[in-house]
């Protein structure tokens, strides 16, 4: 429901002649977030953000260079102003809230560039906790078919901010993130550091990725991403240090061109999240609700779930993804023992990777015909296994590497997912490490943005879900794509395999500020094996958390689809632990972000949807801390336990990961709780209603 | 059948020292062509040809640049030499004759480049009417994938030539044919004259396409051009009219690489026929010899077809593609027309162009949603057209027009298929106008080529055949994929409607020597009516044939799918034309070349399959000429008549083109009757048994 309503706008020159300067200020009710549209007299169009005053956002342009018709739109006049005040709440497929309310003012500057009468429209919409704003090319005659050179939208930052940033790049977001203030960015020393992603295509030396995490001097956070990444290129961020502005930097396509838009069209929307409380950050909804509606009708097929995979066997070196050498871990007998498990344990699904034809030969070359999707190896019998799955009642999870080849991909995409309807298999794993084929696409461009969502798409018709690993980053399209449930799109938990920089113990209390900004993440937590040389002696690397810390993030971590990462022998060592990964929920009706500093900690408390059950989780960085629970979310009047599940008293990442306790407590709506976090640590509780 | 015989290679120097020249001189048997092989004391390896001892192709470079491995394959060590004797017959599911004899010698080197040790075989086949050669790579160690800069095969040209080409480029091959000799050859001056070609992307000054045409001063003919061109990239050839060496030129990909292989690999046969009768080029079988038998086990529903088609009208102004404007030709009414027409005349099929949605807006932008291919316009009702069409026993004609848009069309590839299935349609015309997307990508492409064998392979799963418009050059692929019946590939008659430059009255006997190399054509012969002016008065072209010459194409333009391109109401206007329209063939089980010149004239003699019915057609090109013809094709023993539809004596492409005449005659295989042939004129000839 959208309300017209004529409110008065804050401005200066309106209406009057086209060479005086506009200004127009707006604020949300009762926000503390004002922005301020300027149009220059010569045209030049700026917004500026303040919060509670204080200048987050210093004047900023806005503009494109097209280069077909080759033309910058960088002087307007503004021939309308409209506003209009929103305010409804809607309730997403599965989340972290059963509601989301989605309030704000709308500004639309109905807008015609000087040289060339195009008709632009820029809409902003101002929320309690940040901003969006777009452009819009509406249907004009003259104007239809248009080819972009580049997007001109700067970003002032007003302070030399601390920065979580990752290096700007054409083709990956697994780096390890940064922090230095916007004064000292240097994305090419820190891209020198990554050797184990697959694929690099560096922008330069100030370029960075969003979402862009900052903090002010003053202590405000600001979030700078983008929502409804749909049929345009990815936003990169490049740095002019002397001005500290960030301008915006498309993913180029093949020829160099930045995206082929046909009017009517819009872009992404360009969003800034700010609050002087970091959890504010981490509850925004504000990025989903720029998203649009979700476009599946009937939704009933669509479930959160938690599975094990035949996975993390191969990155330990225990098993193999390809057949030759009598270490194939998708083979029949294994399937099994895993299906076993997950029957015995509670899980949705097994995911199993290396089951196809393919393996032996998939990456670095950019060869196209890698995999066809419907061949399995043949020590892996799929109509057996459908056959057992269905009697454990488990359900297989499908696994399509594509390698890159999308082309290859696409061309297979009916068969493959016919293939996995008629193998009772609802729920496809896609991978795209490597250079993309077609050859000059980069991860990140238009093309590819398309195809993930062409694959959303084509899955929801035979009703099947979609996680995609190595995709471009999330911009929250799981609200128009309910069955898209999670993405990896950053540094997930494997990466504590790889020997160059592993996964820092601050890794995950950044994430939440960063790459979750856009959506869900299949992280795969739940590792309980700490040295990875298990399998194999040469084998440097260690998971650089506590036992507890990766029970939290579970709850840490929000997705709707949870892996549990380790192996079913690992689990089998400590049940007790283990108990947590079985219980927790992966849909919410409500969550509460209780303490949180990026790098530093993050506490969170949900509600399992449909359950009288709740679930919090606290993690830390490097540092051993206290974290303080207070269990105000609960409802009154009534006494619950906690399982507590905390780090032990000699816990350490480094020293002893799987020195952990398990306590009960009783506890309240007045319960405040003081628990340890080891070095690398964290703590998981579940609370439930006491036994009666 | 393969048979290896030990015979003795003329050779010199052969299993002595790696240093020294070695020499290999290889015919087949009676074989006029004689290859000699070198590999120099430097490692540089040579081959030339030899016709009737005179010199075709003095010793030319065989080899490749990479670029990854970044290495020049360029001097060789002979390790091995083989050679073998070929002789058997195999038959065409359609085609020019019933069998083919396939007979050459093979020259097999295993060679390894000096610099890197890579394996390289070159293969040589001997022919009576040329050579092919081509490049393995085979199977080895530390050599897998490998990606192409350029391949390096030289053809250095022992005399300046009498040439027939046309310019090279990546994306596309209708242009005119120039008729220069070799070191007059121009390409950008002669592209520059091409205003109706809708996508040129031109490679230089000396560039040109093949198969290139060519006549020695001495009288001999000579056509380079390529056979099984599968997985690789289209080659052009770039002159040094210096050396008068032609080098292959390679269509790069999106990032300039050429080819992207793995070994096992092999490249296209690059084929040389040579012949001092130019009939002998023309009847030649060598480039479908080289290439693979049909990979397709069951045929019978593979069909040589005649068909007409909502088309012509569109390109004259009667109608349109597009819905809009009152004047759309695909309506249901209009088609159910062209389905009673054809089944009145016995056709099997009408093809439909603009039955989709799409049309208004489907070229000129690098758009890459134009169709869906299975969304019909409002007005045009295909559950009663296919109910019409099944009560008629005629086939509707799907057209797939992807305005270059490829990722698209495979996209929905599948569905699209099945929609033609289950409508009962089972040939289809796809069409590639356009700018390719993948952006970067050209027609003649690598990536392109592939694409165009995965559509003939995916049609042969749903059991339909294809004909390509706009594709790359053919190279006998249809032998391998029968259910890929023919192609454009070259100007074809729709040209006529073309303002720049049209179609000139010589093309029609350049064609089977050039474009027709490589395969069947859809000319879309049979225009009845001249003056192209009958619905938009402003327009300008006319056809430069004679209707006699229109007919004559059914013959000389070999197709085992015919389209009568005309429209109806220009048939019925002249209905004793028309008839031998209907009443000749499309596939046979001989032919006989009677006559031709490149550029001037061309007469054939064609037998039913099948069927006691021959058709003999003759052209000539701008000059009124005389053609005898001799009938000892025909049995020994019997009196059979002719129809002979003719010139009239005023006929003349530009002031008479409907003067025609049709007369009766008893024939023998004594019978030789010399018929006269207007300017732009030709003649076609019906024969069957005498009445009894």
């Amino acid at each position: 429901m959208r309300k017209r309503i004529g409110f008065v706008l804050l401005l200066a020159g309106f209406l009057s002649t086209a060479q005086a300067q506009q200004v127009f200020t707006i604020n949300a009710p009762q926000s503390p977030v004002q922005l301020r549209v300027e149009n220059a007299r010569d045209g030049a169009l700026h917004y500026a953000l303040q919060y509670k005053g204080q200048s987050i956002i210093r004047p900023s342009r806005l503009g494109f260079s097209l280069a077909k018709p080759q033309t910058e739109l960088a002087a307007f006049t503004i021939e309308r102003a409209d506003s209009s005040l929103h305010d409804d709440t809607w309730s997403p497929v599965w989340g972290e809230q059963s509601f989301i309310r989605n309030h704000y003012r709308e500004l639309r500057l109905s807008l015609r560039a000087r040289n060339t009468n195009i008709q632009v429209q820029m809409v902003f919409r101002v929320f309690n906790d940040g901003i969006g704003f777009r452009y819009e090319f509406p249907a004009q005659a003259g104007f239809k078919h248009f080819i972009l050179k580049e997007e001109n939208t700067q970003f002032a930052l007003a302070t030399d901010n601390q920065s979580f940033w990752i290096p700007g790049d054409y083709d990956t977001n697994e780096y390890l993130y940064n922090t230095t203030k916007i004064s000292e960015i240097d994305a090419l020393s820190a891209a020198a550091k990554e050797k184990d992603i697959a694929v690099q295509s560096l922008i330069g030396p100030t370029a960075v990725q969003t979402p862009l995490m900052m903090k002010t001097p003053g202590g405000i956070y600001v979030n700078i991403h983008e929502a409804a990444l749909l049929n345009y290129a990815t936003m990169n961020l490049v740095l002019d240090k002397a001005t500290r502005t960030f301008s915006s930097h498309l993913v180029p396509d093949a020829v160099g061109n930045k995206g082929y838009l046909e009017t009517p069209a819009k872009t992404p929307w360009r969003t800034i999240i700010v609050s002087d409380k970091a959890t504010d950050i981490l509850a925004s909804k504000t990025i989903l609700n720029l998203n649009e509606p979700a476009r599946i009708d009937e939704t009933d097929w669509i479930k959160p779930q938690k599975f094990i995979g035949v996975w993390w066997e191969m990155h330990i070196g225990k098993g193999t993804w390809f057949l030759e050498g009598g270490k194939h871990a998708a083979n029949k007998a294994n399937v099994k023992k895993y299906l076993d498990f997950a029957a015995k344990h509670g899980f949705d699904g097994v995911l199993v990777e290396g089951w196809n034809v393919g393996w032996e030969d998939w990456f670095g070359n950019w060869k196209e015909d890698v995999f066809d999707f419907v061949t399995p190896y043949p020590d892996y019998d799929m109509a057996e296994l459908t056959r057992y799955a269905r009697q454990k009642g488990v359900r297989l999870i499908m696994h399509h590497e594509t390698s890159g080849s999308v082309t290859n991909y696409e061309r297979h995409l009916d068969e493959a997912f016919q293939y996995m309807v008629k193998n009772d298999i609802n729920t496809v794993k896609t991978g795209y490490v490597g250079k993309i084929i077609p050859r000059g696409e980069h991860h990140d461009g238009q093309w590819m943005n398309r195809h993930y969502v062409h694959v959303a798409e084509k899955a929801a018709k035979y009703k099947l879900m979609v996680e995609a690993h190595e995709p471009s980053h999330p911009t929250g399209l799981h609200r128009t794509f309910p069955n898209w449930l999670a993405n990896e799109a950053a540094r997930g938990n494997e990466f504590n395999n790889a020997p160059a920089l592993g996964i820092t113990p601050e890794h995950q209390t950044i994430l939440p500020f960063t790459r979750l900004m856009g959506g869900p993440m299949d992280f795969t937590p739940g590792l309980f094996h700490f040295k990875l040389n298990e399998f194999e002696a040469s084998r440097t690397t260690v998971v650089r958390t506590t036992l507890a810390k990766q029970l939290a993030l579970y709850v840490t971590m929000y997705s709707p689809l949870q892996m549990a990462g380790d192996l079913p022998e690992h689990y089998e060592k400590y049940p007790d632990a283990f108990q947590f990964i079985k219980d927790v929920a992966v849909d919410w009706s409500d969550s509460w972000y209780l303490a949180a500093e990026p790098g530093d900690f993050i506490t969170v408390a949900r509600k399992a949807k449909g359950k009288e059950a709740w679930f919090v989780g606290g993690i830390t960085d490097e540092n051993a801390r206290n974290a303080t629970v207070k269990f105000d979310f609960l409802p009154a009047g009534k006494t619950f336990v906690a399982t507590i599940y905390m780090d032990g008293p000699a816990a350490d990442w480094d020293k002893n990961p799987t020195d952990y306790e398990i306590v009960q407590a009783k506890v309240d709506r007045n319960t405040v709780r003081t628990i340890k976090m080891a070095a690398g640590g964290g703590f998981a509780i579940k609370i439930q209603a006491a036994e009666e």
